[in-house]
């Protein structure tokens, strides 16, 4: 049978995920990593594992499946980085809120949002998923959505504003991408509270990304 | 044969053209334009025309096949108005900006703006079209995008500042959207100079919303 390794590619750690496989295993990420370490690492990790494709969820764009920039919160030498030639594996790369998109996506046009360092958009319609960038547009004072609602405005404006900034995004972008559904992830989502999300808002999951890397290879 | 009647419901007049049909058929539009005297004129004036089939482009929002708002341009009574009942025969209706979107597609991901009295929005993914309410978001001095390169913000603005703004909104969109190529449509693209055009930007054409129409009962 044909297994899927799924590789959710983070700033603190990735997560290694495998079809059959009983729970994931982290190996250690940083603001050096290479894509040569990270795939040293990950081969250690998963010597064992019977897998024979991989997905991965790449923290940037990507372009014709190879990422398009250097991350944020890693080392350098992505851009470009053929994974497949590096695995041996057949590989699909993808961004990775848009892995976590899909995984979460239930139907009709639906809006991801990942609240982390920075802002992550992507937009699922008709089961097809299209990575956005839309953290950079303008929100208000000359600053971005992502300066309010990213970690940065979150240090600057406090708890209570930044949930206020995040709800009125929220409603903002889910209005601007007439948004059936919109999820909401990343690793500051759990600093939202849960009772005062509006209606057609739901959290996201981390583990969803794995869901988004097998529908990877589910599709055409 | 089979033949699609293309309605483009605009503000000044309704479009008509048909697939075996020389030319175009305009019937006047206007603030006091009520869906029962636009099927009536239109009815007559397509008296003599073999069509079985209708695509129509409704200027607003357009939700499960029925239009969603009154259009700002129009008269009232067209939220949920049923025009394969009033006209007798099978209706797909869509936003008019993503008709035309949808016509002017080539492939990749188009994003279609429409210049008019407003701004249109919609986004093509993969054939897949997709209206978009971008218009409302903020732009500069709390003020929208539809502030500046709508109507108003050239009244206000004046020719060279508007297309100045139009060069950066659209590079702004074009970004936010991760779009491969834009198409500037509406009544206003004309005023944008031409030799300024951004690569990957091109016009858009109005005759492209029959190919939309067209293209709308090709499809799943």
């Amino acid at each position: 049978m044909s297994r899927v390794l799924v590789i959710d590619i983070g700033g603190s750690s990735v997560k290694l995920t495998a079809e059959g496989q009983a729970a994931p295993v982290k190996v250690p990420s940083g603001s050096s990593l290479t894509p040569d370490a990270m795939v040293a690492a990950v081969r250690d990790a998963i010597a064992d594992w019977d897998v024979d494709r991989l997905a991965i969820g790449f923290p940037g764009p990507v372009k014709d499946g190879l990422p398009a920039r250097e991350p944020h919160n890693l080392g350098r030498g992505w851009v470009g980085f053929d994974f497949a030639r590096a695995f041996g594996k057949p590989a699909k790369v993808i961004n990775d809120a848009a892995m976590q998109a899909l995984g979460s996506y239930r139907g009709g046009r639906m809006l991801f949002l990942g609240l982390g360092t920075g802002l992550g958009t992507a937009l699922v319609v008709d089961g097809v998923v299209a990575p956005m960038e839309l953290a950079h547009l303008p929100y208000r004072k000359g600053r971005t959505f992502e300066d309010y609602v990213g970690k940065a405005g979150f240090e600057r404006n406090g708890l209570r504003k930044w949930r206020r900034h995040v709800a009125d995004v929220i409603e903002r972008l889910s209005a601007a991408m007439v948004a059936d559904e919109v999820v909401v992830g990343g690793g500051n989502a759990r600093k939202l509270r849960l009772r005062r999300l509006p209606e057609g808002v739901r959290l996201g999951d981390n583990s969803l990304a794995f869901q988004g890397g097998l529908r990877l290879w589910k599709r055409r």
